[in-house]
């Protein structure tokens, strides 16, 4: 933690500020010129998180400097997490493709878009049984009857599950059925849902938020790491910003970066994350060539009965081809996609 | 709703959305020009929100002209909405004030906090008995210990209790020592609580989400007001910006805009809005300027020791010209200010 | 500047840092601890903006410390800058107005325009003769024409001249006719523009870019008063932000934020800062109420008939009722208006 | 254009609205339900521009249809322009790679980057001889001997040279050096140089604006195209967000988007965009994936002795395995890199 004092402090106010530093355990060092006084803290910074320093008189700004997040970091451990799901392995190198519908519409539509997933190479199964939905009078989605129809469809096309968990009170109904649970971008900061995923024994995948920061990401994370479990993927699906061609901008810069702080698997969602048809084949190929670990895509037979974001779901056939693209991708940098 | 179409669509196409739209019980009305095939469709857009049109061949833009909430828009109700909670009210030139310390930290501070904001003029007692925290290794709140704290101060200085709720199995507890739910920003779209709201009798103060437009903060007051509750109240807390001198950026012009768009009241947050101690003063005088319904302050009788955003917190002597001020400036603009 | 260095940074790296810090003046302080080693370095920092410090082995982050501007800080001169522009008072408790129309149109609407804005007080008549315009299809101003008419109508009623300045080719005509030149949004960031300014002997008024922070916003002054002019207004009109409502986000907080960073009087405009004429009066009020040292506002006669942004002008005697409020807000908060 | 009407305008007002389009020339076509009355008008829409509709009474929104581009839209020409500079294609299939350090520091520095470079298969040499810096207090550039020295390394090379141009007084100095002519991000609405450029005949490089939309984007090529110049590259080269550990997010989506909207060729600055040497290569993968025309890359054979920007060179070596890289990748996505 760096403390920038003001220009003319007096002693008696630097002083207190080390004082005070160094009671909550920090070694202190202050560097003094003509143009600035700045004091340089190493310590526990998240002892100080509760404590305003900007209050204290003399004191202009307070820098911290250690990242907040620990377990998660590469700090922590250096080289990359590999989950491996069921055979299915994500991170250090493996590729692993989720696809499926939006929301589960009905058994006969999610089995034809498994078996053509399945096919193509695809080998996580995604579809929404309970939708965040942002306006009350729509489709909410199917619930425990979706949740069945998944688990039929993974089962039958060899396929693991993953759909997304709203509410802590539905956590045991999501377990039974899925394989990783899902964790919406508007519950990113739903700091209660994310203490209960470190209790579970289940991998967890984590979407950004719509305006969150990296840190803000890792931070959620963190949450559930510090809960004891450390099975999670970061999905980057799209921030907000002044666009308005795109519903959200696709942040591929965020996946070498994210890869540079931590050692959890990093997966690019370019349906949500441009929420347009035509840009899903082009962002999937840019998503691995930045080195995503897995992309997740909205699959649909017939996008224009989807009951919930068909314009951003690609036909099976268009699919087939971004798998093959994406393979020699994966390959020409180095790594392996699972199919 | 307004279809655009591609130029050079064909009519077979033209027809076929046409046909689609009328299908749902919309009125349809078509323009052509040398430029450009416009489609003028009136109906129950919400009906339409989970067909896909833009996947329809020929179809280039599709541009909803309907506002997506109703019970809180002022085409529902024309006149301004007034609660009177407990005798205090606020909404249709009534203006609260809700002042306290961030979280409860202790019987006695609390007490002493809320002695001088009561006498200053303050109606109801802000404070937070479990806090929604970035980080999961920092104080998250005293809890229900914290709730008691607060209802006791509250009854003693004649005030009313404001708090926040997080999780929707804290519901009955919140409710038990509250008179006011808060939910904060970073629950906005916590769907699933949201909807809960609706169902109990007790009024309910709906934070904006840190990137949320206005036309998705009406919708999640419209998910509580669809459930059954019309106690609701706005308030701006400043939204994300790349500034980075202020926490946050107050959106002043978000009171204005609101209060053309429905007839629920708007109060503003300095003190989250800014992050700044020194901000609280002059936005507080801001929102009052801009016409907000009241403003919600915290107020720390020594905010160096505060455990959570001491650096946003003013002292009582402060608090007392704060109120004088926002005092002549409401009524400047033809508004009272109850104290 | 602080450089931050990896975890398990070898010492020689270390020294390699120190060293070429030292070369450059700075004053060195290491500081070593389990969990960092961070030095803190005092100098010149403007001197080492150009040498990549990032890139040298084991440097983990950059932070830089000191302010970038200097004269324009508080630092620099500690009491408010008072611009006395032939009489009239800006800064330093001294709040005045500019009015006008946003275009000017012809001699006939620019009178009658300035005779009612300078009844009600207002000191500053503005209107644009070259106007910037995002289509090239679109009137783009009268011209030096335009100029003629502004001068001879602030002649008649007692008013002095702002007009914007595009290009440094006019910067002669431009200074013939006004008394301060303006330099709009999309400028802020001209470096050849803003040098040229400061070789002229006429006060200028800096409008913040779209996208601009608080310290860029500043920059953009330093370069001006880099060159010899220290007379410089700022002026807050709107940011880009995620809201549609509204055509950018007037940032009131910009105003307290600034003050405490620079002497240069700042000032708001409401007009172009929402977009919207329902704005206009309380974000003027709400602007004074936030201590800003004047405003500028878009006066129309006939707004129905404006050649741009009639959307968010005001009415003549709407124009009146805003004066007197404004009025009592400054003395509120114990500043004066001079009208 | 679409005009929405308030909720019980009355006729009067609608007829009036109506008259007004018409005399514009324009086709009026109106819908009526109980829930809304809309209006479709079809006509020349900039001519409508600068009247302020939204100020009539009874109107609620005015929505433009069609787009405010002409001559760039792929409606005016269907077909993907093919730049032909002196032998070098861009566009239409032909991938070609701009590559050189950030500005120009020396002769001899230059010629051994530029070997490097070319070596590698880069076409184009790129540096900057006048830089646009935020501080004025640092190296702004060698001036006309950097453009002499870009020419000469490019001759020896056999390159293409592109440089950047900030003021319209420097145009025939730039114009007598280089091949390209290069508009920086915070030039993108500088609505003179812009038309300045329309007026040459020489290909200009259009860098997207730090807080620009795509439509804004188009619209400052619309300038250019109008006045006679449709020799245009647009260049995505980062965008502002909240993130700040990249220095701006390079928006990849935008390729595909500006791809179905404009006939123009598309490149991509994956180190402006990032700011970041580490996302250099995996970036400029990314953006071939996602379809660009070509990439511009800072490269320096010692990044730590650069004068500006070090920190985003990749150095020659690495430049090497991103050439052969991205040859493959846009061999599989049915492109040809030109080397």
């Amino acid at each position: 933690m760096i403390v920038v004092f003001k220009k003319g402090t007096n002693s008696d106010n630097i002083e207190y500020v080390r004082k005070k530093l160094e009671e909550y355990g920090f070694k202190v060092n202050i560097s003094m010129s003509g143009e600035a006084t700045i004091m340089g803290a190493l310590g526990n910074e998240s002892a100080l998180r509760d404590t305003p320093l900007l209050s204290l008189p003399g004191v202009e700004k307070v820098i911290p400097i250690l990242k907040p997040y620990k377990l998660v970091s590469k700090d922590f451990k250096n080289e990359e997490t590999v989950l491996d799901i069921k055979g299915v392995k994500i991170g250090g190198g493996n590729v692993a493709v989720m696809a499926g519908p939006c929301s589960v519409e009905g058994r006969d539509m999610l089995f034809a878009i498994a078996e053509r997933a399945s096919k193509a190479g695809a080998k996580i199964l995604r579809g929404g049984a309970f939708k965040p939905r942002t306006s009350p009078y729509v489709f909410q989605g199917l619930g425990e009857e979706g949740l069945k129809y998944l688990r039929e469809a993974a089962d039958e096309y060899g396929m693991l599950v993953i759909t997304e968990l709203m509410d802590p009170r539905d956590m045991d109904l999501i377990c039974k059925y899925t394989d990783i649970v899902q964790i919406g971008a508007r519950n990113m900061q739903n700091f209660r849902l994310l203490r209960e995923l470190g209790t579970i024994r289940m991998p967890v995948m984590l979407k950004r938020g719509l305006s969150a920061t990296l840190k803000e990401f890792l931070m959620a994370a963190e949450y559930v790491a510090a809960g004891g479990n450390d099975e999670i993927i970061l999905c980057e699906r799209g921030i907000r910003t002044f666009e308005t061609e795109t519903r959200n901008t696709l942040d591929l810069s965020a996946i070498p970066v994210l890869k540079s702080l931590t050692h959890l698997p990093v997966v690019a969602d370019p349906s949500h994350g441009t929420g347009r048809r035509d840009c899903i084949l082009p962002m999937s190929q840019a998503s691995i060539a930045a080195g995503a670990d897995g992309i997740m895509v909205e699959v649909h037979n017939c996008p224009e009965e989807a009951m919930s974001d068909g314009d951003q779901s690609i036909l099976p056939d268009d699919f087939d081809i971004l798998m093959d693209r994406i393979d020699i991708i994966a390959k020409t940098i180095g790594r392996t996609l699972n199919r």
